[in-house]
């Protein structure tokens, strides 16, 4: 018997038992069938990893005495990895990574996880989105759901250029004060970080990280823009790094060397 | 008194007490003055991580009962933002990282620690370079490093657009074998992989990534192409992952969701 409900996998970079995945897989249960196939273990501000290395482990994990999903012993990418070469019998329709506590915005999609999932799917030949909501305290998970059952129709009906994952930035507002959804681009700005030098009780020296989590920008069109203004951020990715239009010029003089 | 040479620094993703490091070394001393920021440990394949809820503890390494770097307890791009940050007086004029033991070509330039070392230089204004070597078994460095000192002269010279950082991949040819520099793109195909399926002692199973390094690639000006045909192929990076080009209609149909 053919099945009609579209498969969608879900992970996130949180870990599997991350409150964002659970409520994501409320709303992605409504579009189709769920599979999670997500880390073990929080793997925050991981990039776009991968386990070369070392063996991966699986581990069904349940809850409430039902089967939730394969909690993976790696990274967002391996298990997205894994799930589409082992653990499920067919391609699914739809990866959907999150839903992360806090934004993927700028400079930062650079560093997540979630992002990283949802891009290692395109480049697995599946429709990706990955979904944050722009607010790290107290993350209102519940005002995301409908703007992910909105959008999961929207790429499983109109597909997605090939290659191309959205990564998706919700305002922490509640949805009926959300503007809509706009297209972005990823904001350049640079981050103001710094660290901050500590000593530890045996006086040797370490160091903390700190400063803004999403930079300030105001660029037209941007992603931080797009989610300071109210709007749903959905900007779309592809796995090439070449700066295609910032190398005019470089050929000529390179082959002289 | 105003310092005339150059300040070069390097790091890489194998670790402060790699080979590639120590012979990238002999060429970037030939050139300017140089320090070392690495990790203490091996950091392959750990895309662009960061380390953001732990501490960051830095050594300084000595060999030879001379000092010889600072080794950095996080990644590749953790030792570059801790560099720029905190251990170094003034910016550096380039940074370089490698010499990686294995090519970093087309979709690998997503999970490379030595890659995202330099793209995270570029974030921070800094010019820099990845440089790796085609071959993982008994990788040929001293073969390397003629390429590495003129490109890095070549930017200290000609300095690269603003936020772009260079990916080197280098044949394993002798110098007088390799053809010249290319201009290249990094190439977008897709790499042949899969997970084999084992049973530990205990029957639990686990998985190991198994696959092609590389993938076949045949486009013209591509990153592998260059390689393959004796070339040192050199790619503009840029880190903006938005797709520009592949993002055509989207805005319309997603703004009357």
């Amino acid at each position: 018997m053919k099945e009609d409900r579209p498969l969608i996998l879900l992970t996130n970079d949180d870990g599997i038992h991350a409150e964002g995945l659970r409520q994501l897989r409320i709303a992605a249960e409504k579009v189709g069938r769920v599979v999670i196939s997500a880390p073990e273990n929080e793997q925050t501000a991981v990039g776009h990893a991968i386990t070369l290395y070392d063996p991966v482990r699986v581990h069904e994990v349940t809850k409430n005495g039902e089967f939730y999903g394969y909690g993976v012993g790696g990274t967002p990418a391996d298990a997205v990895k894994l799930a589409l070469h082992a653990l499920l019998d067919r391609p699914p329709d739809l990866v959907i990574s999150g839903i992360n506590d806090g934004p993927n915005l700028g400079i930062n999609v650079l560093y997540s996880g979630t992002v990283s999932a949802a891009t290692e799917a395109a480049i697995l030949g599946v429709p990706a989105i990955a979904v944050s909501v722009a607010r790290k305290q107290d993350p209102p998970f519940p005002w995301v759901l409908p703007h992910v059952e909105k959008l999961a129709h929207w790429v499983l009906e109109n597909g997605l250029p090939p290659g191309v994952a959205l990564n998706v930035n919700v305002p922490a507002l509640p949805p009926d004060e959300v503007e809509g959804f706009r297209l972005t681009t990823q904001a350049l700005t640079k981050m103001r970080e710094t660290f901050e030098r500590r000593e530890d009780p045996r006086g040797k020296s370490y160091y903390w990280l700190s400063g803004e989590a999403t930079a300030n920008d105001t660029a037209n069109g941007s992603d931080i823009t797009a989610v300071n203004e109210g709007y749903v951020s959905v900007t779309p990715l592809f796995y090439d790094l070449t700066a295609h239009s910032r190398s005019k010029g470089l050929s000529e003089s390179l082959e002289k060397l």
